[in-house]
């Protein structure tokens, strides 16, 4: 009979010896009684979500650990966040992540996220949605708010491509930038052209909105023009289902983390109170991971908040939050058959809290189930990890690793 | 702010366990008091230049290491040896490493090296550079010597591969080989055409030359071939400049290692008294790396004579070179702010002493910095290195690693 699998990504919770804390990491620092006792009956090493030394981005790194060779099929940002968020892309159109931002009369921008905007955001997005594309021909746009501040943007016509640089200059006291072909091709020419005209379009239709006006009046930023970045093309995936006949869920609140997942064909599951951030609902995750894997072969688990605290650079957030997740898992284990389930819990990357960003280092990794030899490590850490009887493996080796496991995996060859 | 970084290569060191000194490797019997500090105190592995059990020659391992796919880019050794030698080959031009050697009347090899010649080069390449291709349409010749008996042959003109084989028969009493094509292209079967006109041209312009009728007379042996091999092409590497936006240097006075360098964008530093063998300038390389790793972000330091004692198969000869590259390196460090820089220490490839060539195994690698963990090895070896905690990478890991922990890599996806 086959397996279930769980796995859990503690997003970013790797990180370097922090010589304010006695050399020590947030993991190694932190009280984990129940990845301690999983990593000591279980297979602990180093997995390099790439390959050594190269920094990845979350969606690059979740689509290795998910089985997909970021190399042959990563298409962009913008089009995870579109399939976050349940926009289905279609052949040929280009979607980006965009935010509401203030700009002064002059375009210099005051704030990439106009105060964080929470009401009259629809309204926004209809008068956004009345801008037509002139400049070239056949192209339309579509903008689709999100959570506060954020939205995808979708360029829907022919020939475009999204090889095209970022309106967004990812800083403030600047103007937007220009959005340039990042090739020779009609397609990417044709793309930054219409993403110039929106940017424009958006700051004219939304400067003088009445939206804006009250919340300039209430003391409040305008949210006066949109800012692209990331731009993404229509991909598809073979879903689990189809690689590997299972049935699969997903539990995440990042947008992007939901958009692999959605893409690779997992039901999104979603949990009251999981927000993405440090305050998230652990126990809410626990218990709907706990009830998915009754009716599910495989479920993901995501949790934002270690990466949250690393790129703040708050090591007692860091602790904090690795020791929230430890909780979470006991809450997790405590409603599971172990003999039937493998427990698989790693990062999609390091972020060093000294750093303040992804670092191309390993994350430690440990995978627990019925027939996996035993570490006898008695403390989960990165050190540890390093001596363990994993050795150090690949973000794309974990499918195939728990498909062996789990009894489900076909074989290469006769 | 970013970190600098120096990376030595102790050409040749790994070796295999050796029976007659109680199964010890070099590097295990040596006394290295500073290898083994920087081992203790930072990440500990074993390094396949390639990968596992591949044999690679410098050319490649070095330009695996340097992070150059060599599956992708190596165009024969011929072309290094031009670019070490300072001549800039242009697209279409074969190089071959060159050597005057002596043969007798019959053609018969007597000495691959021309006794070492040292005087009277320039006259005999004069001669050579006499020689007209008349078997082919629109190819010259030019020939370089460099050191002693060794030279750059460039065969320039339209339709030429480097898909050949030598004429050099790397062994003595048989005669030069003719040279065939490797492949069914006109390009290959008239590149071996023009290489054995020139081959059969030179011993006819040498024989009878002064400056060997000289050499005879003083018993000494006449140069009066040049034996070829290892033809290349021309190819073009990102630099380390474009690649990371990084200032270089590179100490190394083997031409091949400082052909790979030079491609890759480095300033080569010449150090008096460095020779590439057993008794180069320890002294001086250490001094020269601290000096320029002050100007430069990254210092590239090569040592030939661990890998000459290897080839010689002498094992005290190569405990003393490793002696000698731990004194180098200890002279280094005390120059050093190591808050700043990280040092790496590795081989290019091993070459055991019983098997006085260039092996597949792997080869111990240490990388010591303000980041890194801790090994807590005390002795820098072959065996330890299995033990630790960088576990076993690939050549082509280091320069993304090395990066990563710079702090100067960019991030594949977002």
């Amino acid at each position: 009979m086959s397996k279930k699998a769980i796995l859990i990504i503690c997003d970013g919770m790797g990180d370097r010896p922090v010589k304010e804390y006695d050399y020590k990491t947030p993991l190694e620092a932190a009280n984990t009684p129940n990845l301690d006792k999983l990593a000591e009956k279980g297979l602990v090493g180093l997995m390099d979500p790439i390959s050594p030394g190269i920094r990845p981005g979350s969606d690059v790194a979740h689509l290795a650990i998910l089985g997909y060779n970021p190399y042959e099929c990563y298409a962009g940002r913008g089009s995870l966040e579109a399939a976050g968020a349940g926009i289905q892309l279609k052949p040929g159109d280009i979607a980006f992540r965009a935010n509401f931002a203030t700009v002064n009369e002059d375009l210099t921008i005051v704030d990439r996220r106009a105060g964080r905007i929470k009401t009259g955001i629809k309204e926004l997005a209809e008068a956004i949605n009345q801008i037509k594309i002139e400049s070239v021909n056949g192209v339309s746009v579509e903008f689709y708010p999100t959570i506060e501040h954020r939205g995808v943007l979708i360029f829907r016509g022919e020939k475009l491509s999204k090889n095209v640089s970022d309106t967004d200059p990812h800083e403030i006291g600047v103007k937007p930038l220009k959005s340039k072909p990042l090739d020779d091709s009609i397609e990417a020419e044709r793309m930054a052209k219409a993403l110039n005209e929106f940017t424009e379009k958006s700051f004219h239709v939304l400067k003088n909105h009445q939206i804006n006006l009250n919340r300039v009046k209430m003391g409040e930023k305008p949210a006066n023009i949109i800012l692209a970045r990331g731009a993404g093309s229509y991909f598809k995936l073979k879903t689990f289902q189809e690689k590997y006949g299972i049935k699969t869920a997903a539990i995440a609140a990042v947008a992007l983390v939901k958009g692999v997942c959605r893409i690779a064909g997992m039901e999104i599951i979603d949990v009251k109170g999981a927000t993405g951030g440090l305050n998230t609902n652990f126990n809410g995750k626990a218990d709907e991971a706990a009830k998915a894997i009754k009716h599910y072969d495989f479920v993901f688990l995501h949790v934002k908040a270690t990466d949250v605290a690393g790129h703040d650079g708050n090591f007692k957030a860091k602790v904090e939050a690795i020791e929230n997740i430890d909780k979470m898992i006991g809450r997790l284990i405590d409603q599971l058959d172990l003999n039937e389930t493998y427990v698989t819990i790693t990062a999609d990357h390091c972020t060093p809290i000294n750093f303040k960003d992804h670092s191309g280092d390993p994350t430690p990794i440990l995978i627990h189930g019925p027939e996996t030899f035993h570490s006898e490590i008695k403390k989960f850490c990165e050190k540890t990890a390093s001596q363990g009887n994993l050795c150090r493996i690949k973000g794309i080796d974990i499918m195939a690793i728990l498909t062996n496991y789990m009894g489900i995996s076909e074989k290469f060859g006769y």
